[in-house]
């Protein structure tokens, strides 16, 4: 059941950062990071989609279309339509829009960034440049890495909604803005763990919704719990191989922003993509199963692009190979995955 | 659904494999091992528990307890009570009774058994010795190694049972009697991959059980999927460090034999152990949660061996010990749970 709950705690306990955290995006993760941040922050600067989403949660409390059950203590939020605003306003800038849409804000960037932090919450490929956040950041805004982090690790929006302790990992290269990220998202059902592989995170959390979207096929298929476990622990394998391929780093893909993730996403009920498999297991077209969800499902969008990479560098990775084919070369799953079943192990 | 369908065609076509098989055991795993057995064999040797699970089976065609909609065709097993008739007729010997029951059917053979090949399908400690099967039949039995095997992998019963698709792994050094196995086990419902890591993939059998039941006290304690995750991509840690301070070998554990067969544990629903623990997170005593099951749950008598093994290795095992306390020192699971949430990462 979902807790009705405002943090009213936060504006009579003392602040744990005086830093100035601004979130971009309105969606159900945008909204559960802002509720993570009003646990520490005094002021949360909100930039959301449109006027009519500012208006409803400025009269309402909370967010109309997402996590509606969170309500916030409006004196704890700064709401603004303006990237300009928010980024100017702030310190940290945690961008927690779908991949699709960010560009659509980040281009009407014109106020001084430079010595901004800008956090990246977003698990997909930006389609303008066919790239990584952390690569656009850093090729169309000269934002380099130092000023760079990446939030990763198993956290579903819906379960910070009800405070079911979940854990995030911050990776950042420079260890002074890894303390203060670890101060602004730490709270009662938040734990933080700190790590350097900002690449490996934003790669593994774009690939877990592809594998999840396979997990979905599968269960949509009829396939049963003996052979999704045999699907994940190949899963991961494929992702271990994808990392090493794409920047090599001291990593164990066991840990929670990796395998984690990847558990949550894949054998979570929350998990849109995973639903997206699971309707086209179960006969919808790639086309209608999309329709037929209001949410954005990333893992659509990255197979093709995962997909371009992964062949470039002559990488042997059947489910990524077979989810591309059902996604986007209109291949009948049932065949793809009987295929896909005697190169799994 | 359970499909109802009798192993028909195992008359009709010409079996796999000409080597006589016999099965221990009469529970739910021994029932789906006697099942992928008809499929490439003759005749399956089943030695059952008693005179009346042996005279139900040859009146209905199935067992009266576990597995019931696994109907067999009479022609295909012959079924005895005594140990030293299945073993003498048989070059393989799959033994797939509960651990603690083990040593009661094993102290009866007084045949000739030094040119068989011993598969152990046992996912527990043997209370007799304190130690797991491999040792057990190697020392009590001079069963060396090079004439043994185990069988591992996420493989639920009632999905065998449903023919769905499922993968098992056979370790055993011998590549002659890998070959062997392969083919006793194959069929269109189970992939089989082999391995020669004995100890590791009969100790990953045993310790799954265990995070289980941990997986499933997290689950009647309330916390959600983003934990459940956590603590999953922790056991996995935990599991690889037991293993390589146990026997080391060239593994990986996100194969499926390791991280599979704990995935299908702790997510699966069928799972005794998840059940057990679940009843535990909800408030039950141990012995009345125990009580409650009429299957038994392995991973409550391997959880006090292993946390004393891991003591005498001086391994750090946060989970496991956790685990321990609960089940054995009458500790408060919420307590504890709330103590080691800080310990994950």
């Amino acid at each position: 059941m979902t807790k009705k709950k405002t943090n009213s705690d936060s504006t009579s306990k003392k602040p744990k950062t005086e830093l100035a955290v601004g979130v971009l995006g309105s969606g159900s993760f945008a909204t559960a990071i802002v509720k993570m941040l009003v646990e520490n922050c005094k002021t949360v600067h909100w930039c959301v989609r449109n006027e009519f989403v500012k208006g409803a949660i400025e009269l309402r409390g909370h967010n109309p279309t997402y996590l509606t059950a969170v309500n916030f203590n409006l004196k704890n939020l700064k709401l603004t339509t303006d990237i300009n605003e928010m980024v100017s306003a702030c310190d940290i800038v945690v961008l927690a829009t779908p991949s699709i849409y960010l560009s659509d804000s980040m281009d009407k960037l014109n106020c001084e960034y430079g010595d901004k932090i800008f956090v990246s919450a977003i698990k997909g490929i930006i389609p303008k440049v066919n790239n990584v956040v952390a690569h656009y950041l850093k090729d169309e805004f000269k934002i380099g890495f130092r000023n760079q982090a990446v939030i990763a690790g198993p956290c579903h929006a819906e379960e910070v909604a009800m405070e079911r302790l979940s854990y995030l990992t911050v990776a950042t290269v420079e260890e002074e803005n890894s303390k203060k990220l670890l101060d602004i998202f730490s709270s009662d059902f938040i734990k933080v763990s700190a790590s350097k592989d900002i690449l490996g995170n934003e790669y593994s959390a774009i690939l877990k919704n592809i594998f999840a979207i396979g997990a979905g096929i599968a269960s949509g298929l009829g396939y049963g719990d003996n052979f999704t476990a045999v699907f994940v622990s190949n899963a991961i394998r494929e992702m271990e191989t994808f990392l090493e391929a794409i920047y090599e780093a001291p990593r164990d893909v066991n840990e929670s922003a990796y395998l984690g993730d990847l558990l949550v996403t894949a054998y979570s009920l929350f998990s849109r993509n995973r639903n997206l498999g699971n309707l086209i297991g179960k006969g919808y077209t790639v086309k209608s199963a999309i329709q037929s969800m209001n949410m954005v499902a990333e893992g659509y969008y990255a197979a093709d692009s995962i997909y371009q990479t992964a062949r470039e560098k002559g990488l042997k990775l059947p489910i990524i190979d077979t989810i591309y084919g059902i996604l986007y070369e209109g291949k009948n799953a049932e065949k793809q995955y009987r295929k896909l079943t005697a190169k799994l192990n």
